[in-house]
């Protein structure tokens, strides 16, 4: 955490001052010694491990060069966020890797304004950075939470006779990179905007994950869609699933999509960090009030399954109100397509 | 941590495993849970804190683009465990970020074998992970290592009277920079080695950062030079320094280098990661003894002082067997520059 120690002091060392200065009185700080010294120092909470995570975003792979440094900060942390929320960590810190091309004013300045907006909102303390020159922006963050030893909601536990449900809607952001890619566009109105905002400002289900400790079995944010995610699940915990289709939520803007490129959007579109999760059949009342309290729509899209034979591949069996339906995803064209 | 997911799997993961099955029959993993869910879980163990640190290396600014990826995966992880070093803490975990313009098969092993080649050394475990193409290597590790509460080595612990000491000798990393920029060159035989094998496998000064707990008073690896470095300490504790250049360790061949060039690499020479320390007159014996056992030289080089008046500037005085002396830093010429 040596170079460019001035760029750290100026741009991110005196918001996480200001995010300490909003923390109510008689609340401890969070870390113990945070930017300026070699390391930071953190210990969980009583009880608790620390769940990490790290994520590196790349300009051009992971975002347009031109997006706002505001979105950019937001966003690159909101990723990272979204990994906590899926296991269901309170976050607690996070570190910044930044490189860039030159020590922009404006740009720092609202790169850090975006990331700390999103790192007030969800109370979590930059406490160590590294900020260097370089032909590209890249951005590496490491987040850290707190999760009560043994009630984290790993990949691995999911249990046949599960339930498995979704939080949000699925297929926006993959509907706002279409209309930034210039693929299609729709009315240029509110659905519009809403699509960009999902792929621009997704909302990490942090509440939601928290809330599911205990209740969920398995559970993983939707990243690179759920086609692809949800198979994380099914092999690590050695099972299948059969998925409804028909049942799988979308705005009413991606519902009058072709169907084609709508099934792409929903079941393939990355970047909508939405919650999978399963759960077993009893836990659907406790489910549904989770949803009420939190005001997350929570919809049950499948069920998890014995594999045939010890042999068989952990695969998603698609089907719709009227049947099997053969789905194919085409690539992972989004932006964690790599 | 969810993209190039299987190139996570196939370089990373494995030998983390083997990491595992080296581990001492009973010694419990030191992760609960590793690379392959949303996050790692890591807690410290008991009575101890985690310090944490992170750096970002960038092709071309901190390591050649034609460099070895053996030694580079080494370096990237030999940095980020000097910073552990400099607080005292012991090594535990590690997250790994690296983006590259394609996916070689060659590079990608060669990488993480330097990297697990230290890892296995100081016992760090790699637990999570995100790889991603993009136009030019960039790297960025975040290191996790127990310190117990209250006696992590800070910069801002020195006080008035203490000595300063420095592991080690200074300025053989800055000569090797040098021999593989062109500026100059040596017999090419086995002190251009020397000096090359610093610039690239530094030694993190692990063993020694944990021996001075409850020892040192303030510590710090020097990444970016003795002098700028021990201005971050002097700036933290409020005090100024008397440094004596005759006193500074150096190996024979930077000692028979021209008189100016010698004192740059000396005293403004990065990437030597020798530990830079203050502790009360007292603690003499006892760092003697330290040095003794683990065969690190330990050099005496000079007092920290009170600051003349609140005002004061917190800087080095330098000077010489024969009185003061007057020394610049030509600018940070090494790979630290930022």
């Amino acid at each position: 955490m040596s170079s460019e120690f001035s760029l750290i002091e100026r741009y991110f060392a005196q918001p996480a001052a200001a995010l300490h200065a909003s923390t109510p009185q008689g609340k401890e700080p969070k870390a113990t010694l945070g930017i300026g010294d070699d390391c930071a120092l953190l210990a969980p909470r009583r009880g608790m491990q620390l769940a990490i995570s790290t994520d590196m975003l790349v300009s051009g792979r992971h975002f347009f060069p031109n997006v706002s440094p505001w979105k950019l900060g937001y966003k690159a942390l909101a990723v990272n966020l979204s990994d906590l929320a899926a296991m269901g960590a309170r976050p607690r810190a996070f570190t910044l890797g930044l490189s860039m091309p030159d020590a922009n004013d404006r740009w720092l300045e609202s790169f850090s304004e975006g990331l700390f907006h999103i790192a007030r909102q969800f109370d979590c303390e930059l406490i160590g950075g590294d900020t260097t020159s370089g032909p590209h922006v890249s951005i590496c963050i490491t987040v850290f939470g707190d999760v009560p030893q043994n009630r984290a909601l790993r990949r691995d536990s999911a249990h046949p006779g599960d339930d498995i449900w979704v939080s949000g809607t699925l297929g926006n952001a993959r509907a706002g990179l279409g209309i930034r890619r210039g693929e299609w566009s729709m009315d240029g109105g509110a659905a519009e905007s809403a699509m960009i905002q999902s792929l621009e400002q997704p909302e990490p289900r942090v509440a939601l994950g928290i809330a599911l400790r205990g209740v969920a079995h398995a559970a993983l944010d939707i990243s690179d869609g759920l086609a692809g995610d949800l198979v994380h699940i099914l092999k690590r915990s050695k099972v299948r699933a059969s998925v409804n289709i028909d049942l799988v939520p979308r705005s009413e803007a991606v519902a009058a999509m072709p169907a084609e490129m709508q099934l792409q959007c929903v079941l393939a579109g990355g970047d909508d960090y939405e919650l999978c999760f399963t759960a077993p059949a009893e836990a659907r009342p406790k489910i549904e009030r989770i949803a009420k309290r939190l005001k997350v729509p929570l919809t049950c899209i499948g069920t998890i399954h014995n594999l045939a034979a010890p042999g068989d591949t952990p695969a998603i069996d698609w089907r719709g109100n009227n049947g099997p339906v053969l789905f194919r995803v085409k690539g992972f064209d989004h932006f964690h397509a790599d």
